[in-house]
C-alpha cells in the first residue's frame, strides 16, 4: 500500500532512497515519538518541536489550546517530519560525507480532534509509549482534558527517505590511505531516576523498564 | 550578551524556560549538527532535517544547489530548530508528563555564501566536528565546491528554551502511590564501522574516536 506520489511529497534528490510504502513510512512514525511540527503565519515559516502518536492512518500531536503552535496550525497547512539519525558516514572526500537516517515528512491540513474524543486520544499517546501506563495514573480531570488541544494528521500525502551502509566514494578514491567508514549512533535510556517524594514502597513499573527508542 | 526579544521570538508558554542568552543559544546549536529548516513556498510550509554549524553569529547549513529547501529558502524568511531530548519526564498524572530537551529556534532570511567563502565555510563544518580532518581527506574539486550551496544566517532573532528536573505535579497528587521520575535519554556513539576498501594499516583517525554528540 503505497501513498500518492504529489508535487510536495516526490523526492527530488537522491530518489532511489525514497519510498511512498505506508509501512515504511509507519515503521519510522513508531519508532521515536519526537518530531517537528512546520507551519506558517502571515506566509512566514514556524516551526514547533513535539511529541507525535500514530493511530492507524493518523498521526496526532498535542499542546496547550492556548500555544502558538496550536493556535496557528488548527485547520491550516502543516508539514511534519520525523528524522532519526542512525549514523555519520565518513568518506575520502569531504563531498561524500553524508549521514544515515531514517526520514518522513507529511503534508496536510490539521484538523482539531473533537472535545467528546480528547481523552481516548491522549490514552492512546500514553498506551502507545507505555503500555499500561494510564491504569496506574491519577485519572485526567475535566479541566486537564479541556486545556489541552489535539490535533490530527491524515496520513496520505508524504514520503520516508533512508540512508544506511557505508560511505559511497568516487571510484579513484578507494584506494587512497584515508580512513572512511560510519559512525553508529543511536538513542539510548538510561536507569530511571525515581523522584525523591515517591514511596518507597512503590517499585518502577514494567512499562518504564521495557521502554526503549529508536 | 542577550538577543532582542521580538513578537516572534518571545516564549508564550513557560517563558521562565526560555532564554535570549547568546551563551546558552550558542550552546545548544553547538551540541549537535542537527536541525530542522522550515520555509515557505507560496505560503505554505515546508520542513527539511539537516546539518547545521556556527561560526561566530551565524549559522550555516549545505545542500545540493538544486535541492528545493536550498533554492527556496535563498533569501527567503527561514525558521530554524535544534532540538536535543535530555529524558523523558513522566508523573503522577498524564496531564504533567513532559520531556527534558535542550532548544534553539532561530527566525530571520537565509543568505547564499557567496562563492568565493564557499571552501573555507565548508572545511569549517567539517573542523568544527572533527578536528584535523580536512587535513587528510582527499581535497575538493572545483566541481564539488560549485555544485554545494551555503546558505547562512545571522543569530540575532530567536531563543531558547530548556527544561530540566523532576516532574512537577499538583500538590494533591505528591503522595499517591503512583512512580515518578525521569527517564534519561542520550545519543550514544558505536563503535567505527571501517569501510571494507580502507587498507589494513589505515587507523581511524583520533578526530573519530574523540567525537561525542549531544
Amino acid at each position: 500500500m503505497k501513498l500518492e506520489r504529489t508535487e510536495r511529497s516526490r523526492l527530488r534528490r537522491s530518489h532511489e532512497r525514497g519510498s511512498f510504502d505506508r509501512d515504511t513510512i509507519n515503521q519510522i512514525l513508531d519508532a521515536t515519538p519526537q518530531c517537528s511540527v512546520a507551519y506558517a503565519i502571515d506566509g512566514k515559516p514556524y516551526l514547533t518541536p513535539t511529541f507525535h502518536w500514530r493511530e492507524g492512518n493518523h498521526l496526532y500531536w498535542h499542546g496547550s489550546s492556548a500555544s502558538r503552535m496550536i493556535r496557528q496550525s488548527t485547520g491550516a497547512e502543516v508539514c511534519i517530519n520525523v528524522h532519526i539519525l542512525d549514523g555519520f558516514v565518513m568518506a575520502r572526500s569531504a563531498f561524500h560525507h553524508s549521514a544515515n537516517f531514517r526520514s518522513v515528512t507529511l503534508f496536510g491540513q490539521a484538523f482539531k480532534v473533537p472535545d467528546e474524543d480528547k481523552a481516548a486520544r491522549l490514552d492512546a499517546f500514553v498506551e502507545g509509549l507505555w503500555p499500561g501506563r494510564t491504569g496506574i495514573l491519577r485519572p485526567m480531570t475535566a479541566q486537564e482534558v479541556k486545556g489541552t488541544t489535539i490535533l490530527g494528521l491524515e496520513i496520505k500525502e508524504g514520503s520516508a527517505k533512508v540512508r544506511t551502509g557505508p560511505p559511497i566514494d568516487d571510484d579513484e578514491d578507494m584506494s587512497l590511505p584515508i580512513w572512511a567508514g560510519v559512525i553508529p549512533v543511536r538513542h539510548v535510556l538510561d536507569a530511571p531516576i525515581t523522584e525523591e517524594n515517591v514511596p518507597e514502597d512503590v517499585q518502577i513499573p514494567q512499562h518504564i523498564l521495557d521502554y526503549s527508542l529508536g
